[in-house]
């Protein structure tokens, strides 16, 4: 057995947070850990928090551990940074955000920052719940600080993921509809003591109609499969019309997080949704869809490794490859299928 | 010629749009077409709009729209939008936005909104810009809507990239100043009738010092170098320390996008880093930059197709492999790295 990986397997800290370290760089040394960890995986609940920035997500989630660490679970947090795309790392310092759990050895928290030339950072967060999963942690949270593709990405990682906004940021709501609405298994609008929180509360509910009307008219028989109803749903939930039986309808909560505010309901929420996964069978769906999530963006970056690896010997470092493109010397498409080929080729 | 092709360079906007949506699927045949094309690309200027939802981004580019098709210049505008990972698509129906240019022959608007399986979304960007330039356009303007990984990779691919941002949004300053604030050319404060607008612009002041300081004491030459200050500084700009004579030091502007404020500024600190990279040879800088961006996204797509298309035939669908992975009967560690090294086996 790989040294890390055994000191991970029995909760030590330290190494896991070296081979996070190693899993973050891509370094080549850190996959034979992760398959000696692979068979310890799979029992960590997963909770992924997103949505706008600005959204005090980082708060509401700095009270979520709180109220886990009540209830006597032990934790893993992943908060998921956008890196500097030229400096490889967060250049102004590591966030020193929930200080409150330093001390406390049932919560590990790690930042992930550092992205790299290939883009892994689906990859790094999926190698790093595995990682948390098999050190023993109960309950893996991801939060996301942006709210693009790969967070979104991210967010489908999670068995549940909260969706967090504020009052007042009707543009938002507009931008976040498209992606971030069809992950959300649990609406959260923050700062509810600002003007306008219940009017996001009915703008978030028209939302949610509209895309069972969509849904209705597209004949979208998987999408209405997947759409559920909470067992009971809470006073807040009101579903917009009437449900099936296997259905998950999304709640809308609002919380105050800096007064610990409608947090212990947010709570419940997510214990509801977990209960409903298992009472469904639907948690081995979500298991899918993350195996699926992890896997391809593990092949993506190895794939692209190997090949960019390849074209170095062969054409020569990247930045001459792209010179040559610029100056049309060189045809991208060309050499994208001339390398996607030998892949094909035994 | 390819047919499609053809009628592209020949400026036919029902043809760039028919080959947009092959591009955005994923088509095969949309390869040829745009070998075809490739050639004729490298003169559009590309402009790049990004920052946090709720920022009056679409409103600005509008504007933005407006002043340029004022100064005579054909236009391609392109929305790239977060995706419905479910339904492959904008759930709820297309932008209709940017309507008062609906009617301009000389503005041609295509929303990129489907991701696909494969993630594409950068890769799709770029050929789309691609198109956009063949077809004779003289700006390319890239708006963004999210502010994750992707809307950072697609920001790389302009060679000016605005911010935009607005007053009281504190949080949100914290959660783009890692990766947006390296992308900014030109900083945007919008809504800059609304109480704060002077102290984001402060605020922003104070991160751009940051930023040197901390470049500064890591000795990052290569920062210093690409760091660059405007030939002359708007009175906004205030560069907050002397900087080297081929240094830009990004502007920070205020505007009322809804009331046509300060867009021209906008335009005119664009236009000066346009010629800024002109006169520092730094465009093609940029250009090469891009060039990889796009290269690494076609090539990270174009292998990852043909691995799966690979791993189908020998171990069934992507989904059935993803269920053995959550039953511990595969190994997505071992997988990934069999399907890599058929690669780099001849």
């Amino acid at each position: 057995m790989t040294t890390l990986a055994a000191r991970v397997l029995s909760g030590e800290v330290r190494a896991a947070s070296r081979l996070m370290r190693h899993v973050e760089d891509g370094e080549p040394s850190a996959v034979a850990e992760l398959q000696t960890l692979f068979p310890h995986t799979g029992r960590a609940y997963v909770i992924g928090v997103t949505g706008s920035p600005g959204a005090g997500k980082s708060t509401l989630t700095d009270r979520l551990l709180a109220g886990l660490r009540r209830q006597g679970r032990t934790l893993g947090v992943l908060c998921v940074d956008p890196t500097s795309p030229f400096t490889g790392g967060a250049i102004l310092g590591d966030r020193i955000r929930m200080q409150d759990h330093a001390t406390d050895d049932g919560v590990f928290i790690r930042s992930l920052a550092t992205r790299g030339a290939l883009g892994g950072l689906s990859r790094a967060t999926g190698d790093c719940i595995r990682i948390l999963d098999a050190m023993g942690r109960d309950v893996v949270v991801v939060e996301t600080v942006g709210v693009g593709q790969d967070e979104i990405d991210v967010a489908q990682m999670a068995h549940t993921t909260l969706v967090v906004t504020v009052p007042g940021m009707g543009d938002d709501i507009q931008a976040i509809k498209a992606g971030i609405l069809e992950v959300a298994d649990v609406f959260v609008v923050n700062k509810a003591d600002l003007d306008g929180a219940d009017r996001t509360v009915r703008e978030l509910r028209q939302m949610l109609e509209l895309r069972h009307a969509v849904r209705g008219q597209a004949g979208d028989h998987d999408a209405r499969h997947r759409r559920a109803r909470a067992p009971s749903a809470p006073p807040d939930q009101r579903p917009p019309e009437p449900a099936g039986p296997r259905e998950w309808e999304p709640p809308i909560l609002k919380t105050v997080a800096t007064r610990d505010q409608g947090v212990q309901e947010v709570l419940a929420a997510v214990e509801q949704h977990r209960r409903f996964l298992d009472e469904t069978g639907q948690r081995s769906v979500r298991e899918r869809a993350r195996a699926k999530m992890q896997f391809v963006a593990l092949l993506r970056e190895r794939l692209l490794r190997e090949a960019l690896g390849r074209l170095e010997r062969e054409r020569g470092r990247l930045e001459e490859v792209a010179a040559a493109i610029v100056d049309h010397e060189a045809d991208p498409y060309a050499l994208a299928e001339a390398l996607a080929r030998q892949l094909a080729e035994e």
